[in-house]
């Protein structure tokens, strides 16, 4: 029997489980159907004939309005719905949806192996970090950590791996500008990220804005952290200089044990990309268990995409303990808000043309799904992009959804392993922080086995419960940070660029 | 005896050639002074007494006003002058500095190897091209693109080298933003850069938002050009289809071959960055005097960096044939103007700490040595960011001065040679066309000696005419066009990222 996924008991729309053809019973629950035209997987069908101006309903909520009479049975999506306005930033609640720490799912594990840090979190990965205070030294630190990795790791097997942390900031930007505090920030915390234990190396041009002082204590801006290459005669000098530090940090990071540590020394980051409506179902949701455990057992999780909270803000306002918290939260949405305003557009222009085909009709469901990842725990902190947490628990760091900006941003928030669900498919990974990618649809798992690391699909054909694949990925996150599994973007050294989130502007 | 460089008679500040100890006796021209304090190289001293609110003329023009009396010899810069306000862009001359063809410097040379092109310029060089539709697919291009070169390209000896495109755009993007057009045409155009010879080979993720018929003509999407990762069954699928692409392709590339072409078919840009007070009296206007004969032989020479003309409108104006290309210039200025003032900056906000350490005071200072560099001929266009230009000649393409936002911008305008005049020196590259560094100075030579190319700093020294540097950089630039030359970032692979310029929000 063809099947139609219903989360809310409320909902007057269910989920096509597969390609469901015209003219074909299908069932929702104890409601039953008869199709009207083709719901292709991820489509939803109406439960009921919904009239002109009516409520579509899918996890309970208003996801969108009926702009037309719908009979049951027939495919509802962007064509014949319209966006319902944008809830208002004034009166959030909070503190009425608070959970208690013990009605959090229990962690089975709550200690893990992980490199300790002197402050801050601990790390998932023993790394060599080469970080540029600006482009123009990006291709010399590029072919001198190439070198590093060939002449030199080899001979320290305790050290992961050497990244070359290149971003666009630095110089031809308005450093004057207010915005610029975003990605200074962004690389001030990059040079102390956790995976890099404290070893801090720096590679400035010397003519740059973005000076030493903008991103370093004046304390580690030594000769023994710091190479301008304007002071380096020549490109061999510039290689030597590059070589000779590096082998004094690996000397150093080559020492790094991990130990075994209580969950609290974790930071994990979760992100979604390419979702589809299943995103919702099965691989948000089992994110969100597992980040429930981990938050019960005293880590710290990150999750982020401001355009992807925004129609459910009322919803996150009302697991903030505190006002403080809750204007925090109103004081992003409204720079965000005001910041998508600024180019003419809003949270709308978030949805890809990929979503809409796996099945998202806009914003608001696509949301809807989105917070799922952040599990039921109550928000222990809201932070600005790139800021590091002061927290432990569930943290909401406001950076864009965009995949690509949002991993960077989290990375310099001390991110030490990011959990990504997708149920379009990218192969999307970080050299900094190993990125573990869980799908929404066993389809995208079979169609993409070497890049798929988790499979949550299961989860909507019945073959697990929500809580067995929260649980199977809480261990997974625990294995992939303790190094025990390594992801397929890893495998593979699939990364992205360092795209930082920068508002400013560029001279 | 020391020397202070005089640009123009009406100057009253003179440039130290070299560092110049307090009391000191210098000469500028005829004029002799004693220096009242040390004045570094590069920097200013005041040739006469300047009163209070006195002009500081350098260039013939005012470059600042005194802040206070200032007694000949005294150190001139930023500490004791003040701003002057920026040009109107209302009532901006035209025509009314035109310099005929003949009385361009004439070319020694009027052809040159390259390899041409069905359409638009010849390339300079012969390369596989891999653009990336979104950012999701730069990791897997990246590594793709390696085994290229490893596995593939040393059978295809006639093709020189594989440049994987990749840039932040494509989806997390507002592509419905005004501002979206600047880097879809970026990308549009890179695609189609004269160095990968009509081979389109673009690789896309498959859900992001900048969907092929963004960037290519609808008969061009086809599987002969275009690999969707999500349609790929894994990561080794998605590897060999991108080899078996390429290895088509690299067939098709092998067969091009350099013919001798008219100087007509070359399209070059001229930036500069990490400019001291020197560029603008050696490097600048010796590439303005290479650029002057490239012109005069029908060649396309593109100068940009809208901060870095602004001062200079009404000069660059003047140089405009006809009202229609001076309210070209206007536009885009207004632009520009009303783009950074929306981030609460202006035009000032361009100069580097960098630029202050080489003497330069500020942005009209900095704006007057880098229009030496468009030469003296009439301006053929002004094009946006990223646009191709349309017609030969002297084009001022509009973009930012940013190096790293500059150079991708010229590159998807069709440049497939740039020149790079710098001061204090940056080991900048990019992968997809030759970089030819010309310094200011004989002493940067000296100490990045396998970094430089060209040394202009004979000019100051008097060891070289402005004319003998023009045409020597005339005939290094025709060399390098032709493969003859390998400029230093090429034989290092320093090479930077592509940096789009975005203004647009990102979700």
């Amino acid at each position: 029997m063809n099947k139609l996924i219903v989360i809310n008991e409320k909902d007057n729309v269910g989920v096509a489980a597969e390609d469901i053809p015209a003219g074909a019973e299908a069932t929702a629950g104890k409601c039953r159907i008869r199709t009207a035209e083709c719901i292709p997987q991820a489509h939803k069908a109406a439960l009921r004939d919904i009239p002109k101006g009516g409520e579509i309903l899918r996890y309970g909520v208003v996801i969108a309005y009926a702009d037309k009479d719908l009979k049951a049975g027939s495919l509802v999506n962007e064509n014949n719905t319209r966006l319902p306005a944008c809830p208002s930033l004034e009166n959030l609640p909070y503190g009425t949806d608070i959970r208690r720490p013990d009605e959090l799912p229990k962690p089975h594990r709550t200690s893990w192996m992980g490199f300790p840090n002197a402050q801050g979190p601990a790390g998932t990965r023993n790394l060599l970090g080469i970080v540029t205070t600006v482009q123009c030294a990006a291709g010399v630190v590029n072919a001198a950590a190439d070198r590093i990795r060939r002449e030199l790791l080899p001979r320290y097997p305790h050290v992961d791996g050497v990244v070359a942390v290149n971003h666009p900031y630095g110089c031809g930007v308005a450093i004057d500008a207010k915005e610029a505090e975003l990605p200074i920030r962004a690389v001030r915390n990059l040079i102390r990220h956790p995976n890099f234990g404290g070893e801090k190396m720096v590679i400035g041009l010397g003519c740059e804005k973005m000076t030493y002082p903008y991103v370093m204590d004046e304390k580690d801006i030594t000769p023994e952290n710091v190479i301008t290459l304007q002071d380096c005669g020549g490109q061999q000098a510039m290689m030597e200089a590059i070589l000779r530090m590096a082998e004094r940090k690996l000397e150093r990071l080559e020492q790094r044990r991990r130990e075994m540590l209580p969950l609290s020394s974790l930071l994990i980051g979760m992100q979604c990309g390419g979702s589809d409506a299943f995103s919702g179902i099965t691989a948000n949701p089992a994110a969100g268990y597992a980040s429930d455990m981990l938050v019960r057992g005293g880590a710290t999780v990150m999750f982020s995409e401001v355009t992807e909270v925004r129609d459910a803000v009322h919803l996150i306002s009302a697991r903030c303990p505190d006002a403080f918290t809750r204007d925090r939260l109103r004081e992003e949405m409204e720079w965000f808000d005001a910041y998508l305003a600024a180019g003419g557009v809003d949270r709308e222009s978030n949805t890809a043309p990929g979503n809409k085909q796996g099945g998202l009709s806009n914003i608001v469901e696509k949301t809807m799904g989105a917070i799922a990842k952040a599990g039921t725990a109550p928000i222990a902190e809201v932070t600005g992009p790139a800021e590091r947490p002061t927290k432990h628990g569930l943290i909401f760091s406001a950076t864009p959804a965009s995949d690509i900006v949002c991993g960077p941003s989290q990375l310099a928030s001390g991110m030490t392993l990011q959990v990504f669900m997708t149920g379009r498919g990218t192969p999307y990974g970080l050299a900094a922080a190993p990125v573990l990618k869980v799908c929404s649809r066993s389809a995208l798992q079979k169609h993409w086995r070497d890049l798929i690391d988790f499979n949550a699909g299961p989860v909507a054909e019945g073959g697990m419960t929500l809580e067995e694949a929260g649980r199977a990925l809480f261990d997974l996150i625990l294995d992939t940070a303790e190094g025990k599994y390594i992801p397929y973007s890893d495998r593979f050294g699939f990364y992205n660029d360092l795209c930082l989130f920068n508002t400013g502007p560029i001279t």
